[in-house]
């Protein structure tokens, strides 16, 4: 049997560049990760990455040779149009250049450009938890809030490069609502990003006759993070509980409002921020409360059709979705 | 020069169907409107509607035979993919019937199915507001507020039917928040809809203090409705004007939620409940409020680049876009 054609994955983040090849059945055959080196600009990290390529299709006992493209991923803002990454908040030193470009004359190969949360997105549609439906919506939830929308195998990216921005939808039109990095109140990412359910915690803390070992952790001297109000939660203290099954319930008001949108056959939440997930019985109350405060939102068709899961593929959404698109657009 | 391929557009309403003639360019070369008398069920219809495409033809000095498809419209909710029409609340005796078959083999022509909100939206995006965008969203304000969304030629009409169904997306999370039909606490229904407009204004008259015009007219007897308060409101009633002001903000978030899922070169707002639309003092003011509003919550992306306006082809906009639609399918 012919080796199976290779594309390579390649997922930049502030940190670390996560590379895979992976073949034509989403395997993937080989992987490093590398540290980004933002400070040192995108000719030098596009140089390293090639050299990766060579040492993973060693490693995978393969040939450079073999790879038809490359999917490359960062975070926003971009132009997908014209494949210029332009000032993600993360990558200061990147800000304005013609990555696609960059990449493609570092491999000698053709590259396809997305979104990394679009390409995450993709990642659980073509091989995670999402590998049985024509369409999925992914959020993840971390310091901020993402998402991706895929529907008919394509991803929704948007006229502006904007598509799938769903920590920016607003949940709450309230003048008192909380208020986001880019000064917009009431979004999802306010109220389900890490920033916003420390902030109510915080808010409960701050009622004195609120009971809640969280108050011990922050007069201790810590601050709080979702972790430690996960913790707490956990070992039975209630208003970090009732802080997490919050959270359920506007993540189930912004995923009613973007099913109400696009109507996917699923819906797939990610992320560092879930509570544990999958396996976990925290993580599982809090896919449970998700579940059901979106049903009893969602209208009468889709009440009992849409599918809430957990995301499958962690961290390696993002290169497995980069080189998931490679392939469509290059074979 | 050959006469141009014609296509049949049907819309089907709780009052009337809208039935037109379309051609290749977008003109409609004969036009006509039957009551829909759903009572008689939509056999009757069908059979009535097959009749009509003759007379049609024949009015616009063609033949029957120069027909290549129909394009039907209906309210939802329906099962596009079996074409089957469900359950909608202004065609009761219509429930659970295979619209698309039955229209196929009244008029013997193939038939492309769809919800009226989105073959509206088509409309529009084909020849109407959006017809130099390669993606649109459309937004109808009457009763109710329902929608369609357009991108690269194709309608997202949803893994259940339910894509555009933006009537019911989450604007107010608050537990205070107005109900809609459905149930659903907060939708841009319940803030946008006829009901939600009128339901604010009561709520200001019951405040004792509040001086408006609007009391006198519901002491004499009349009930609110979203034209007396735009009345009102041109007139220079205050209380009025605010309604109608507070009606742009809500609907402004409701649409930088669906361009921050989405990403559309524009948005095109329709309907009854316009405040005089287009050309009106009121209707503009509306709209500039719109745009602003959406303008303070949109991401720095999307803040400059997003069109914002009003619909073009009014009523005939769903028998166009159905025609349209059928013109996409079976060319």
């Amino acid at each position: 049997m012919p080796d199976l054609p290779l594309y390579a994955g390649v997922d930049i983040g502030g940190t670390n560049i996560k590379i895979g090849l992976v073949d034509d059945t989403a395997q993937t055959v080989a992987y490093e990760s590398i540290p980004t080196e933002q400070e040192n600009g995108p000719e030098t990290a596009a140089r390293r990455v090639a050299e990766a390529l060579g040492r993973l299709a060693e490693k995978a006992g393969r040939t450079v040779e073999e790879l038809r493209a490359v999917g490359l991923a960062s975070p926003g803002p971009m132009d997908l149009k014209t494949g210029v990454l332009l000032c993600p908040g993360n990558l200061p030193e990147w800000h304005n250049t013609p990555l696609r470009d960059l990449f493609a004359e570092a491999t000698g190969l053709p590259v396809n450009y997305e979104n990394d949360a679009n390409a995450a997105a993709y990642g659980e549609f073509w091989t995670g938890a999402g590998d049985r439906f024509d369409s999925l919506v992914m959020v993840t939830l971390g310091t901020g809030v993402g998402g991706g929308i895929i529907i008919d195998d394509r991803v929704i990216d948007g006229a502006h490069s904007c598509g799938g921005e769903i920590g920016h939808i607003i949940i709450d039109a309230s003048d008192a609502a909380p208020l986001n990095s880019l000064g917009i109140r009431g979004t999802l990412e306010g109220y389900c990003g890490s920033y916003g359910v420390v902030g109510r915690a915080n808010a409960a803390i701050s009622d004195r006759f609120v009971e809640t070992a969280l108050r011990d952790t922050v007069e201790g001297g810590e601050e709080l993070t979702p972790l430690l109000i996960a913790n707490a939660a956990e070992a039975g203290d209630e208003v970090a509980l009732c802080l997490v099954m919050e959270t359920a319930k506007y993540l189930a008001i912004g995923l009613v409002t973007i099913v109400h949108t696009v109507d996917p056959e699923a819906v797939v939440i990610g992320g560092s921020m879930t509570f544990g997930g999958a396996g976990h019985s925290l993580g599982e109350r809090f896919l449970a409360e998700v579940r059901d405060q979106a049903k009893a939102r969602l209208i009468p068709s889709l009440r009992d059709q849409l599918v809430i899961e957990f995301a499958k593929l962690g961290g390696r959404a993002g290169y497995i979705g980069a080189a998931g698109l490679a392939r469509r657009k290059f074979v």
